[in-house]
């Protein structure tokens, strides 16, 4: 744990990750979760783009008053989802794939069709994050397990990887407990 | 304007540079402009570490209650400041500091010494960012003066600092305001 | 073609990828590879360490007189192939993965238990780029080719490979010779 | 020293930054830079664009037969110089003159009017590499000498610049000589 201020709660951030062109069950799992993230009073962190996943997770966690969104965009030029609140102007084109992992507790993914995505859940494993997919399907779950190891989870809907998460915090498994995030007050 | 949603007001993003070895003066100057920054209720983003201006910049905004700390990290090796509430991990190395002035409205600079609050201002003044020096030298305000024209500003402390990014809110000049950012309920 | 100065051939960048701690027989590939490369008169580029498919990749290629190698690092701590001809140092991490695919004109993969290589075959995707899996399993294979469509080739050894690159190059596909590279007189 | 592989000797890589803008003295000196860098047979590296001083100096280097130029470009939307022999797409944006500065054994600026090399200036002294100033105004000397220490040279001319990198190279000076490149039979 990284600290305990007084009065506060611990805000792990959520990196939720998937397509920017995604099916109608990812969108829906995507809004969602980010719901669920939220209520949980954690962070939501995306690619940051006014589509697909990254908009839909943003969208269900500003359902939550409080809560908090942040967007990683690749550059300046891109549009910016309404539902963030925070922008992180990387300009390092899908090489900030590698900041969304880096800067999240653990890595939930709402469908693989997408080599961005693909991209950050190898590049998540290769930091030693956690990774919880959602609906995939088995033969990605296989390979990615062969690829992750105990790091990959693989779930059938938001609700039982919010269980999966609010399990690895309460246990504060090193990894996801290393990075943690709290403030007060907000 | 990116947006401006209903009942909420708009939450710059102010970044926060200078020395990890910075003088006393320095130090102080960052803690007052992070407390003043957050009383306005825009956001302190800072290079994130435990030391120098970054710390105090932190330190200060956390005095006020609602108040949101961002530090951009050039590694997960680094300590974060325990006054950051947001830590984004780029794993960039000092090429973080183009992250650090791309995703803030204004940069406001507390100390010239250091070789790597230099590289931001120049960075910041390359993206076309406005750059508020804060106690700069008489030599070093002309440097960059030379360098960066109209984009520089040059005040003796805190608190004309923020009188000069307010008029600058205010007056929604275009580069401040595209990269604004709000939200609500926080 | 990007250019073709009087009196030099072209000189196409070839990625070779492959994890660090690599099978044997992909290790025998990169090394054959590296040399057919190099026979070619094309420049090999790899992660740049002194472990795995990068390393065998560059000794292969420097069997050849007049041969290039190209290693882009993570950062100044790694420590260099003996057979890297020139250092890019990055300092970017893992985030390096996109600079070695962008830079390539077409990607050839030695073994896919890696999650870093994993990133570089989602990331070249990603940008549209070539790649070639030389000995992939047939469920590496297909989950490649689901997600990658005709950017992504399947091949057995190196020979195939080059064969493949030959006539890829030959018929001056547009997304190989955008940024082929050519000079004179080394 | 890397290594000295037999029969050959070392290749240094040189960077050479200055404005794209640049004055036409600034553009002379850096053309004769890379012919004389070339002549010594070491390798010129540049920001890779086909404009001001990164241009000039490829075009100086390729006077010289067997020269070798690396370009390491901000992004693949760039027109590259047509006297890059390499070219490193790192789609960074202005981040990448961090991996300029990492990848070179010493710096030579030639024109310190534009906020891009100003910052390359900075990001190289954060690093520790050596810098030499080719016809800096005094009051950039000492605002540089102030920042760096004795990691700053200035110098009037590129035949004054190549004598102290020989002085330097020969000493064997540590951190001339970390990063130094060799390779056979180029």
């Amino acid at each position: 744990m990284r600290r305990a201020n007084v009065g506060t709660g611990m805000r792990y951030i959520v990196g939720v990750m998937g397509p920017a062109k995604a099916r109608k069950k990812d969108i829906d799992n995507a809004r969602v979760l980010g719901e669920l993230i939220a209520r949980r009073e954690w962070v939501v962190l995306t690619g940051g783009r006014d589509v697909g996943v990254m908009d839909a997770a943003c969208q269900g966690a500003k359902q939550v008053p409080g809560s908090l969104t942040i967007g990683v965009l690749p550059s300046a030029r891109e549009r910016v989802s309404k539902y963030v609140d925070l922008a992180i102007i990387t300009e390092m084109g899908n090489a900030r794939n590698n900041v969304n992992v880096m800067s999240s507790n653990v890595v939930v993914v709402c469908g693989l069709m997408g080599a961005g995505t693909v991209s950050e859940v190898a590049l998540a494993l290769k930091a030693g994050k956690p990774v919880i997919l959602v609906g995939a399907t088995p033969a990605e779950e296989k390979f990615f397990k062969k690829l992750g190891g105990r790091l990959i989870a693989a779930v059938e809907n938001p609700e039982e990887a919010i269980g999966l998460m609010m399990k690895q915090f309460e246990q504060q498994q090193p990894e996801l407990v290393q990075g943690a995030r709290s403030w007060g007050g907000v």
